[in-house]
Formats: C-alpha cells, structure tokens, sequence
C-alpha cells in the first residue's frame, strides 16, 4: 500500500455520528470537524436530532463547511407533505439528505427531490439496508427499488456494506450513481468490502471511530485497510 | 345519525399535529389538548420534531396524558440501533410508536419492539401508505410486509383511507389488530372511507383539523360524516 493510496481511501470513509446519550452530543460534535478535513465528510440523523435538537444538526453541517461531504441521514419514508416539512426545517447546509426508495415517486420522491434541488440539497435513495431484515422484504424487492430509483434519478443511492453482492447488483444497474455503503465495523462489514468487492464509493463507518480514544487513528485504519485490499479502485471519488 | 354515533365516531378520529412553519407549534399544542378530551388522540412526527425540538413532542404527550391515545409517528425506518437510540429520546409519554413494517424484524423491528416494550410503548407498523406513490413498491409487496406483521405482532398497523381495499386486505389478514388511517381530508380519502369500507379502527386527519379556523367543530365534522355512514361499525374502539 503507498502513501497515496491510504491517502486517497480516507477521503472515501464517511463517520456516521449517532449519539447513544445526550452527553456524547458535544464530543461527536467535535468529531465532525476531524471526519470532514481528514475523511470524506459526515453522515447525521436522528439520534442527533433527538438528543441535540436541530441546533446539533446544523453545528454539525457547519463544522464541515471548510469541506467533505455533509449528509442528512433521516432515512426519510413519508408523504411528500411530510418530507417537505422536514428538509425544508432540517436540511440547510447539508449536501445530500437520503430517503427510502421504497416509499415510491409519486406523491413522496418526486415531491422531495424538488423541495431539495429547491435548497441546493442532493437526494440519496436507500435501495437496501446493512442488517439481515433487509433480506425479509427491501431484498426481494431490490429489483422494484432500482425501478424507481432509476425513475428518480437521484444523486447517490445507499447499499450495504455487509452484502457486497446486492451493492454489485446495483452498480451494474446505475453505473454512473453515487453509491455509500453503511454497516461497515460494528454492524460485520469489513474496511474494503464495500469499495473493493461491491464497487461503493462511500464506506461509513461510525462506532469504530467514534468509540475510539483515538479516533483519526481509527478513520486511519479503515481507510489503511481499504488501500491495501484494492489500491486500483482508489481514484479520486467523484462529488 | 344519532347523538350517540356521532359521539362513538369522534372517538375513532385521531388528530395530526403536523407544523409547517415555527409559529404553527404553539398553535398545534393548544389543539393537541382539545383532539385528546373531543376526539380519539393525537399523532405527532417529524415537523414537529424539526420545529419544535424534542421538548414540543414530549410537550404534546403530557397535553395529552389526561385521556387520548398518543402517536410518535416518526415512520421509523433504520437499523435496530439507530431507532432504540431514538426511541429512547423521544417515545417517553406515548402510547405508540410507528416503524414501518418495510425494514424487516431481524436486527431492525424485533430490537425495536424490545426497546419500546421496556418503555410501556406499543408498536404500530405500516403496511400502506396514502400516497400514489405506495402502488409503486409498496403495495406490491404487501404479503410480505403481512408476513413481516404477523411475525413481529405489532399492537397496531398502519394501512391507508386513500385505498379501503387495502385496508380490508390487511383487516382480514389480521383480524384482532388495530388499523390506523391516514389519508383522510387534504390527502383526498373521504371521512368514513377508512372505517366504514375497510375496516379500520381509527381514521387520522391533520389539515381538515388543525387548519381550521374551529378544530372542534371539523373534528366533529369528520366524524358526523363517518357516523352517517356507519353507525353499526361504531362500537367502542378496543385500545
């Protein structure tokens, strides 16, 4: 692995910050700072909004704002009336904000991505999930999710890092699509899965690195074993 | 219609309390009061997360705690995790909690239904949504998101007023769970659609409601109409 490559595959790890308690707002907070200028940017959602109120989700947009990618994860799956409230409240100074795509166009996704592209804010869709319920029916129906994601043509779309197979799936059918990979550490996938096997070209990692004592170390690390498991995939990622 | 009826359908009316802008919180809190003592209860979610904080949710409930059933409708739809995280803030003071049936029970609903259990808060899943967007993916997988219910056993579920024939599929799917009905009003389902030709237990309204220069008279507007249609479906609703 060179220096270059570790260099480049960090900036393809995105930290997830999901406080489990109302004192770790402050400290994944200043994560966030670190994730943005070492990493690829930061992903935030609803254990942020509930324990530190809207103010910890814009803080978190605006650490970043010197660079990376800022991503609010609310794992949208409502009416586009609803939707629309939330992004329109939430969304500002965020530059994706990903939703379900099984919630369906009509009605929901088309009336989002307008209320987004509205803010300047890229939509991502989520085609599957990291946890083994994502087999019980999103699975099944991945071929539908692709259906409608390729109707809605958002910016990036998210498949798991735990079965690289169904990330693969989706890459053959949206070549030109962003796609992040959730589930990598805590939740089984390994550093590399994603990017190396699936053709990702986000991994997000969160206990990992937030847990850690140490955690550009830990950002580091994952990054260090994804470069060295496929240093040819690690061209500058497109944004 | 007698006074009777309509007095039974009023209870079977739960209310939205979905913010638009900030100045709307405080006027939804003085309404979550009167939708608890006139009508069945009160459904509260993202807007009023977003505009309002964690405090004007919970303020919500405790409006409500002298009678009323109290809905977080946050439509969760994460990992297990992420979504214990979350109930753990914000579910404290409700009588259920809404996930969507979508993500599967394996690292995702059962974890949930753990969590919530420990809190006294009972889970509600939707099966359908009132959007057109739901025919999409949704509908066509509505088997397996039966089979997914059945497995978890949810306290109630969620299907929409927008189509009574997806209503009366899961009512006779699951015949002594609690069906909630969102859809009707601004959405376009008819006030009695969802009880009187589905089978549902409880009808939800927002903006017919809370937009109203009267809350009560439209709430009890709604539900004269649903006691028009039919009287005999109105037995006290189980809880």
């Amino acid at each position: 692995m060179s220096q270059g490559s570790a260099g480049l595959a960090v900036k393809r790890v995105i930290v997830a910050l999901d406080p489990a308690v109302e004192g770790d707002v402050e400290k994944l907070l200043g994560i966030a700072r670190l994730a943005c200028r070492e990493g690829a940017g930061i992903k935030v959602g609803l254990p942020m909004l509930a324990l530190g109120g809207s103010e910890a989700v814009s803080e978190a947009a605006r650490l970043c704002s010197g660079g990376g990618l800022r991503v609010l994860d609310l794992k949208l799956a409502d009416i586009g009336y609803v939707m629309r409230l939330a992004v329109e409240s939430l969304a500002r100074g965020f530059d994706a904000a990903i939703a379900h795509a099984f919630i369906g166009s009509e009605g929901a996704l088309e009336e989002l991505k307008g209320a987004l592209e509205g803010m300047g804010v890229r939509l991502v869709l989520v085609l599957s999930m990291s946890h083994q319920g994502s087999a019980e029916v999103i699975d099944p129906c991945l071929d539908r999710l692709i259906s409608v994601a390729t109707r809605v043509r958002p910016w990036g779309v998210v498949a798991p890092a735990t079965r690289p197979g169904v990330i693969a799936r989706v890459r053959s059918a949206m070549p030109r699509t962003v796609i992040m990979s959730p589930g990598v550490g805590a939740q089984g996938g390994r550093p590399g899965d994603a990017i190396c096997l699936g053709g990702a070209d986000y991994e997000i990692v969160g206990r990992v690195v937030t847990r850690s004592p140490d955690p550009v170390s830990a950002l580091r690390s994952v990054a260090g074993s994804i470069a060295e498991r496929c240093p040819e995939r690690l061209l500058p990622a497109s944004t």
